[in-house]
């Protein structure tokens, strides 16, 4: 197969753990006989710095153009702490899945075997949860107006849905629910908010065309402890993009580390792999930085494309990497290997 | 002193847990010779099926001219799933909150020594933890403008928020920073919502007032993860309506149980009291219901008031009870005392 994947290595820890996506995609291109043909590009602060626009012209055509965007973090504090920032790293991130159309991003959670000790929740609670969030990732209150007024005492954001944005998101998570457990959980605050009613109703219609998934409804604050209380009561969790930024960061803690987790955005034409941590600026340059979720950002890439054998083969230099205890130190306090250490044992295990 | 206090049981549990709460205030008025007044009055579905509208205008104004407000629980499935309904008992909870002004929700979590090993987190992450969510709570998306067009397929809620707004619940948060650990976390997403932008920047202005404290800030997806993995980390939590409503909830698995935490919300001149635990329709008239956060919402009644010792008299019957396992099943799977018993053990208590 021959794939074009733009590579946005982005800001903070993101070039070196995106590094070593690319070199376990370079070695499963070399043993199974792809063409993987990488084009780098500026998003970010990274981007801000150099041209003055968090995503350039020439990006945006770059994964407009491309078979698969492959994404590693974004953000800079500098612009964290300036309310009055014009320019920020985040309306790069923003534009492009908009640009892209990537209406669902999609989180799979499970834990380790061999990490659930290091999970901040007990054994028991964690053991055997396996569930996916699918989160809207174009609409709500990321995308709706902002205002401001002269004298900056004044701020809104509007949060919008319409039908159409909410059924076809739902159509992915029932199907995918389909090929699961067949349980979907709808989380949302229709008790307070206009947008969630219309989830709600949108949702129980969709739902018709899936008699065989069984769906219920969560408040999102009930979500949010039911999420620690017993995560082994999900399947498929489906929200709207805010929830969704919560509870899918909130989930991280139940695989051990936020360090492992992958997501993939999908748009009607186009994908975004990424992993779900963000630039971990303190750590830039250090050789500490987990790359294990970019790597397997790089398997569901595989998958994505069909090279269901490929991904597999990650999956299981992974799991091997873990169980060795080749892994960074988010993982084993006193870890002599690094974010190298790390990529290596993959791509040679390939 | 003599005090008189609204009682709005609303729905569900509300009425079965709110009576022990009372019974616990009765047995403090007896020993230490205080008048307390009790007005029942109706809010939520039950006040929707007894006359059409969840906050009718006797209780509005018994509760506008009370000194203070004991609330039970609100809400009912058959409202929830039918996102057509156009009264919902919540309008009455919002409603009230609005009409007495409290801005200020304040929800103290700190786990129970005896209770420490029913917490879904490890004990080492939780022992010690001990911090105060402020949670603003009349604006945001909870009061802005709301729309759903004529055809019923886009849906839209305003988030709002004024200066004026931030401010105010800011010097309450800082005040009990400074009587506290000193420093204040300040939760937003201003990585993409304006809103979220001018509460940063107000809040650094507050804060100049406060220079003993030390000021930082998280996103709220990472401060959901946050919660989980390092609890030990807070102080004062400062946050706005809808990132209170889930962090708090979140939050309350720390403690082992949800039916242990109340909450206070302050106005100008209006306090209301109630546990954080919503009306558990399931449990109804069951006699399992836990009271433990209603009476302690009593507590934080009495504190308020500055009956201290009296508050601390409740506190002390509430550890006793858990410490002798007089607690209901959420606590102790296998107990045989249901919500009368754990209530009339901590007002023999006083
Ligand atoms: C960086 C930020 C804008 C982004 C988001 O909120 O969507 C991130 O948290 C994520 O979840 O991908
Ligand atoms: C019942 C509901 C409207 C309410 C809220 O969201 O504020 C509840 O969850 C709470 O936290 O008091």
């Amino acid at each position: 197969m021959n794939l074009k994947i733009a590579v946005l290595p982005g800001d903070g820890i993101g070039p070196e753990v995106i590094l070593q996506a690319k070199k376990a995609l370079y070695a499963i291109g070399e043993v199974y006989n792809h063409e993987f043909v990488f084009e780098d590009a500026l998003m970010g602060a990274v981007a801000i710095d150099k041209t003055g626009n968090p995503l350039p012209e020439q990006t945006l055509n770059l994964c407009l153009n491309t078979d698969a965007v492959l994404l590693g973090a974004i953000g800079d504090p500098k612009y964290d702490n300036n309310p009055n920032a014009k320019v920020r790293p985040e309306q790069g991130l923003l534009k492009l899945r908009k640009e892209l159309g990537l209406f669902a991003n999609i989180r799979p959670i499970k834990p380790y075997k061999a990490l659930i000790e290091s999970s901040p929740l007990k054994r028991e609670i964690i053991e055997g949860a396996d569930f996916t969030i699918f989160r809207e990732l174009t609409g709500g209150a990321y995308f709706g107006t902002k205002t401001l007024n002269e004298e900056g005492t004044h701020a809104s954001d509007l949060c919008e849905y319409s039908e159409e944005e909410i059924t076809r998101i739902s159509h992915l998570a029932f199907k995918s629910a389909q090929k699961r457990r067949k349980k979907l959980t709808m989380v949302d605050k229709a008790n307070v908010l206009e947008t969630s009613r219309l989830w709600r109703k949108v949702v129980q219609k969709v739902s018709e065309d899936y008699p065989d998934v069984k769906l219920d409804f969560l408040f999102v604050d009930n979500a949010a402890m039911q999420l620690i209380l017993n995560p082994k009561q999900f399947d498929v969790i489906l929200t709207e993009n805010l929830f969704g930024d919560i509870l899918s960061d909130e989930a991280s803690v139940i695989t051990g580390s936020i360090g492992l987790l992958p997501s993939v955005s999908l748009g009607e034409k186009n994908a975004l792999f990424e992993p779900i941590h963000g630039s971990y600026p303190q750590a830039k340059g250090k050789n500490i930085a987990n790359p294990i979720a970019s790597i397997l950002a790089a398997a569901l890439l595989l998958e994505h494309f069909g090279l269901t054998k490929e991904a597999n083969v990650i999956y299981k230099a992974v799991e091997k990497a873990i169980e060795y205890k080749v892994v960074t130190v988010d993982l084993k306090p006193d870890s002599k290997f690094g974010t190298n250490e790390v990529g290596e044992f993959v791509s040679n295990f390939i």
